[in-house]
């Protein structure tokens, strides 16, 4: 039996429950986050994704807009009704997180930062704990028991790619981490390909693999113009690509045994405008966890 | 438009066409090359695999039947209607190969063996050719143009995982390197999940996202007894196993846009046993071909 | 012309000076502790390593002895004269540290932590930045950017082994890093040929290697009794072949047009009982720096 | 005890015996293989390179000159005094080749050519077998027993580097390579810094270590104008640079235990014209030979 968890009262996580958690890489502005969070809302996305502190490789590129960002995000979840999974990279800064966002990110570069992983472990909110670009499965799951050691047993494990040689793809997509993870882990596993391949054109095709080869859902950068984007624009889906995608997606779910929530038909909000709102975020319910802690 | 060939009459590569190629990885006798190619033409494959000349690590190893190996292959394909794709290693060996099977594989270890690729490119049976473990996609065409600049047009590449930090797969299956392919080149894609993953419990959920990722076939190990294998046993699926996954390619493959020929029906021989005899094995047909020599 | 800094009046970095920092991997006892220090200065090492938070794998292995090993390094320190050189994997943690340590040490996992370095660059104290598994040579600059950007000049980069495929090393020491980073920066380059290979055999042909390659410096892990070390025992040098070792780099040294300062000389101490005292981790003198902040 | 065996009278490989075998990466013509021959064998190496069959990624490249390019480089020896090692890629060739050279050169794309491999193996002159870019050290063993099997027991291993993550050098030099082979074989071991790194600023620093962690040899190209190069001229140093690093050998052997043999003193040619002619591509003596066949 495959571990699950609830995030609010209607969305589950894990089991025969699949999960698109979609939106921008970095918030930008209030325009630009509500175009990609109405998008991707409209589309069917089960959660919205979005940075507002975010770790780049140089000190020169756009950190984020920090505590502002995680603003617009409860703006965004509000307006949409999807609960938001943003990153934080300070253990300072778990607390702050904490408030805004339905899960918590951990970031690759940060899949051995221990003590950021215990602070996590030590807040009641699901935990998306993302390898490492050179990290072994094994580390992976390592790195996962330092959250689930603190009491916080909602984890869900998440491939990005890990280091390869071939400048074709930003990173090589591990899809076979899927299967080998299902062997050694109950945790839900979801797949990253827009930082896995690092190309819009090679998105769709890796989600619906992910899918199929038995991933519990997806984590997908769309970007309501890519051109413009601060941050990994080349990456980001568009809108009506990303309809498609999760077109495709609801057609396979019943082959995989997987069930693609719609929350837009939940709340009756196709335009992305929700009726649900305030607990979107709320804590995790418990009734329905079966990690033990 | 994607190329396509065809193998005899009705066996087409490319285009909506997708091949399953499955058998044994060595042949290593009459009464288990005939169980694994029985059952697997009995599941519905649409090619058999097996090696006769086989490159092994130590030369301690088995190294294959050779001629013997080639001679059985012929009665196998023979006796099920399946066409042959089996590994030829040695310039010098290409004509003897050539007579026996029906498609002619190069390896990972020779995909840079040029001399071999120039031979293989002087004949006119279809050539596969396998991704070498650190090879680049772009070397990986770059081989395959050594064939195709001898005349030879029919080539299908074949994705079979590269090296990778993380022992918990023999290799990483690259299957990103599916939609990069298709926006460099023409040719058919296929993907060996057995050597990709090393693991016969990754196999299915690899081989059922090859296909959604848009590879055009596949190259599968199935043994009727994996445990008594002479090599890489754990790879290979059981005859009951790989019914299971042909069962789910079928349910997969309208979505896909793919067509899953299935010879058995064609030939009313779910027994394996086929009733078009002789020309499986048959060189190409060259109505349909639409690469340019 | 190489940035220098020092640390004390008389511990020179970069430029001709070669600095050998070495100890063991962590702090676990002062009998353990004080004998690994007492030989590695005798032997003629520059600095003392050793670690008082230990990022590890898993959290069941041995975490460290925190502020305990804090301690216990500035006794090794107070009675060898060797300024210590250890890790902070927190960034709450920075100020503790840095008043035990000569240098603070930013491990591989962490490379990319960026609030770690913000913190580690608004401190005094030099900072010695390792290279990430899976990190290029421009991550690791950038990363250095984020340091130096805050104002504190005083960084030494550390290559200490990448990800590879070949279980017969622990990691890929990449030696090739030195030249490569000596093209593109002015700071001092160390390696820790330890971690590089993960294996006591390999470790001084490594070192000999690194220095002949142009670095700076080495960092290398000694302990009194490898085979009762807590943490990577196996690629611990002993002091008899540490001091082999130290023989071996003072003979290559002037080839290298490096000086490699005994510090045992320096003090009239060999035995590892200094006479300088209370400045050996002073925070590094301003008057030699050439790193403009 | 370390294998050691003889080229000719005077050129010993193995034991405390260091080769450098210098020359272009490719024959391209007799003005410009002079020129390198002559310079390399002036500022003493002991052996001459260079590539009459070239094994190109593309079939558009320069696939080197064939029968031509070897009468050239029997011409080049017979001319300095110095052996030739050169390529040979196809199993159909090593006759030939081994006609006109001192020691036949199995490259990196054919370390798994097993039909190659047992074609070297079978004739007398001395094997030089170069490490797969994906190869574990095992592989590369395994392979040196395909050559070992047939008699020829005369093989010196060459490590040129493995396929990495960074860009910063064309391959990532595995200098651990050589105390872990050391570990496990008595064949002599040599480094090509040419390859390992691509880059001709690396190779001087790369070319010392690895003598100094323990190599026997080094493979290294020196053109007489890199800038016109057909092939890999930006890994290529000029003769003033070769000249340079032979010195810094000269320096170093010494202290590596290394004898580094300089054939102008002993043939009395410090411009390249050597007295000795006609025994330099002389098949091996097997009085020295303490590796059993």
């Amino acid at each position: 039996m495959r571990a699950t968890f609830s995030i609010g009262s209607d969305l589950h996580i894990g089991g025969d429950h699949f999960v698109v958690m979609a939106g921008p890489c970095a918030v930008e502005s209030r325009e630009l986050l509500f175009a990609a969070a109405d998008a991707v809302a409209k589309s069917g996305a089960t959660m919205l994704r979005g940075g507002a502190f975010k770790p780049r490789t140089s000190p020169m590129s756009f950190q984020g807009l920090g505590a502002e960002g995680l603003q617009l995000l409860a703006e965004a979840s509000h307006r949409t009704g999807l609960p938001v999974v943003t990153e934080v990279m300070d253990p300072r800064d778990v607390g702050l997180v904490a408030e805004s966002a339905g899960m918590l990110q951990v970031g690759s570069r940060n899949m051995q930062n221990f003590p950021l992983l215990r602070e996590v472990g030590r807040q009641p909110k699901p935990v998306l704990l993302k390898r490492g670009a050179a990290a072994t499965i094994d580390e992976l799951l390592h790195a996962a028991d330092y959250i689930l050691n603190e009491g916080n047993s909602n984890v869900v494990l998440c491939e990005r790619g890990v280091r390869g040689f071939d400048p074709s793809t930003r990173y090589v997509l591990d899809l076979a981490a899927i299967p080998v993870l299902r062997e050694r882990t109950q945790l839900p596993i979801i797949v990253d390909p827009s930082h896995g391949t690092g190309d819009a054109r090679y998105v769709p095709s890796m989600a619906a693999a992910a899918m199929v080869a038995g991933a519990d859902g997806l984590l997908i950068e769309v970007h309501a113009q890519p051109e413009l984007a601060k941050c990994d624009g080349q990456q980001a889906l568009t809108p009506a690509i990303f309809a498609n995608l999760m077109a495709k997606l609801r057609a396979l779910a019943p082959l995989c045994d997987k069930n693609l929530c719609d929350r837009s038909l939940l709340r009756g909000a196709p335009d992305g405008v929700a009726g649900r709102k305030g607990d979107a975020n709320r804590s995790n319910s418990v009734e329905d966890e079966v990690i033990a802690p």
